[in-house]
């Protein structure tokens, strides 16, 4: 567990592909998806936390056994190149999870292996480009991650839309609904536990669209966040082999 | 627990207010909501089931306890008149579901007094009559309510809205979610466990449109009557003094 | 939402009945039970709570409008007198957990009018005074409720036996089972979310026992005041008529 | 979906080790854990399944495509050779599952591949053999899965322990739960919906002890095909590009 005087260790991933093939989403993330995520949680969670960043063609993709050591809660973003991260990595990750590390997984994420690792379902979606209107309605309104949000519903003036049924276990809280201009409807906001791991999936944030400039997105980013950070008991109940009541306490 | 063999006994309520106050009502249900219903789940279950009716204005609400006792599911239609419900009337129907009576809450259910006494919220939304297309996505398509059902969404082309929040608890299961031509979403199917009875929630059924004529719908509320029959365990299971673990065999 | 800085207000009830006509309750707790609550909540969280305490014989039981408004977090111990609560007051607390008041139910409130009223059911279980060894086990291990907490189970070396079937709804969170020496088993800590309220069952707590003054109790307490402290959006989301989108927002 | 007329299809999967390599086991199963499963399942439900079984040794464990193909509802039995049981069968399991097939997880199938892979975590427990007594106790009594079972608790004289905490998702749906001469408790009977595919995990069913002789063992694991079997719409939802709502409808 963290406690609250030492500032939460965060570590955001990002394939980092399109930023740099495609001129479109290079105009809105010169520097990649990453940093403007980077800039957002500074700005609600100021010293609070410590960032560091990392990307899928570092070696490991940035994501040594130290570095996941050192991180209580990490973002996940990537899209185009799921398949290109390293089994090895993703086990890693599932296994640091289990062990309490906190997980965002962003977006398209939906499709990374680590999140399908973590679900144990395809997690796949029906989706569409038509740079319809999303709005992001709140269904459990007392949830930490919206402390002190003034709104009931977000407007996405521009996002891919991503629809119904989507494949992944019962979350044990569903906390947003989205409507696309299209009809469409989707579980946006979702938490998962997993081992002793807290899990937060996050839809919004297509590359085409500034959505992580947008300040009501950098909030709830930063109040799941905080919601994920490792909390609970800290004893490491490993399975094991209890001869006697006795000898197990 | 009902046997394959004998019919389950439905009971459809409906407060049968609008339809004689209003013409328009009545142009679309002359003979109340309940018949039309009662006609839907006819022509879906055909002799697996009997149904009775029964109104607000009859004596005790036509729930004596003879009716309820012989009743395997229950139906609640209400809008115009939840105040007029007796307090006695909602306690006994409360009581038979906490020991397995199913409950199917319609459509403006949600405000009634026995939908809130077995949720313990006040189960306000938002709303707004419009004659909007309603557009209903399954997210848990395994469900038995689905059984043999071919699409992934229905369609009702004019639907008075309701939004989110939906003042709940967390649905035991979400079946459905709705999203509105003015862009809200809603949680529109929904069930509930409480005592050893099962509720189901089913949003559409406006009184001004022909909603419980649509096939899907009828299709639904069938399955809805099917999942809610009395199941499991029949032990009577009061609370009680167990002075130790062998008289309480 | 209670900020950071200023304390969280605390109100503990109870019914104050056992500790004045027992000898062997009063030589355990001879100023009440309500007394060491709040002995153990103040060693554990300090200068981050002020607290108060009202029973049942003060006029309105001691739950004015006016100090329910200046309620955080309520705890409530019940056991011989729930049927001499005013129905009004019972009323008057649930309308403050809907809107957002903590709630924290001891032991035979299980019983309490507001504890059914919250839950739709009838709360009843099996019981058994055999001052038997309970045995608690965390089954979450990573919710805050258990920061810091360094082992897997409690023991209370001598209890009252509450047995399942627990007629509650299927609670949002499952925290901790009991087992029995006799061998029954029970799901003691438990979370329910209604309204914009958060609801914490904690078990243990008979009055025969001196189970107040156990440290590991004390620190489940603490954790259980802390999380279900007011949380999430302070927006009033009041159900209403919404003539259009544009009005609406 | 399995029509009510055609025979439920069961596939029962055993290793099939212990009953070779140890005497003790061979003396309670001399055929094999399967043979004792699938006798009960015969004996419980009769012409309503055909059943058919397989082992580690046979060519693809006796998991072809075409084998999976025809199964309604997989039981799957290991512990000695988790590992022995190839990759490439573990995930066409899972695609069976995800696409609709039930699957019944029994005693230390808890460790299997396949039911890691489909719960994301470790699936890790505490244990112990020590010939304990175990008593199940029913909290959700109104699941099918219990239809017509008269009493609240089962009682298996000599069990091997499983404890808390045990590394699963938060279930869908706790049935029951176990307490264990040495104090300890465990979720026993859990469900979990995974894609189109339903998944019960049952706890009893250690090799050295004649529990799947036990009626109301036999009970549980024919209420759990029952359950699992597949249901629900057969629409097939795969994850796609939808130009337009037109298109995609």
């Amino acid at each position: 567990m963290s406690s609250a005087q030492s500032p939460l260790r965060i570590t955001i991933w990002n394939e980092f592909v399109h930023e740099r093939s495609r001129e479109d989403v290079r105009a809105i993330y010169p520097d990649g998806l990453h940093m403007v995520i980077a800039e957002g949680l500074r700005q609600q969670m100021g010293e609070a936390v410590t960032i560091q960043t990392c990307t899928l063609e570092q070696p490991e993709h940035g994501l040594s056994e130290q570095v996941l050591a050192d991180t209580d809660v990490l973002l996940w973003w990537g899209h185009a190149a799921h398949d290109q991260v390293a089994d090895e990595v993703v086990t890693r990750v599932q296994q640091r999870v289990l062990d309490g590390m906190g997980l965002l997984v962003l977006h398209s994420g939906h499709g990374s292996k680590i999140f399908q690792r973590l679900m144990g379902t395809s997690c796949m979606l029906r989706w569409r480009e038509a740079g319809e209107r999303e709005l992001l309605w709140i269904v459990e309104p007392s949830h930490p991650i919206f402390d002190g949000f003034e709104v009931d519903h977000i407007e996405v003036p521009q996002a891919e839309m991503y629809g119904e049924f989507f494949d992944i276990p019962t979350p044990d809280e569903l906390l947003m609904i989205s409507s696309f201009s299209g009809g469409e409807v989707f579980r946006s906001a979702c938490t998962f536990r997993r081992g002793k791991g807290k899990i937060f999936y996050f839809r919004p944030g297509h590359e085409t669209y500034p959505i992580y400039y947008q300040s009501e997105i950098r909030r709830i980013l930063a109040g799941g966040v905080r919601w994920a950070a490792p909390s609970g008991s800290p004893y490491t109940r490993d399975a094991r082999h209890c001869p006697t009541m006795t000898d197990d306490q």
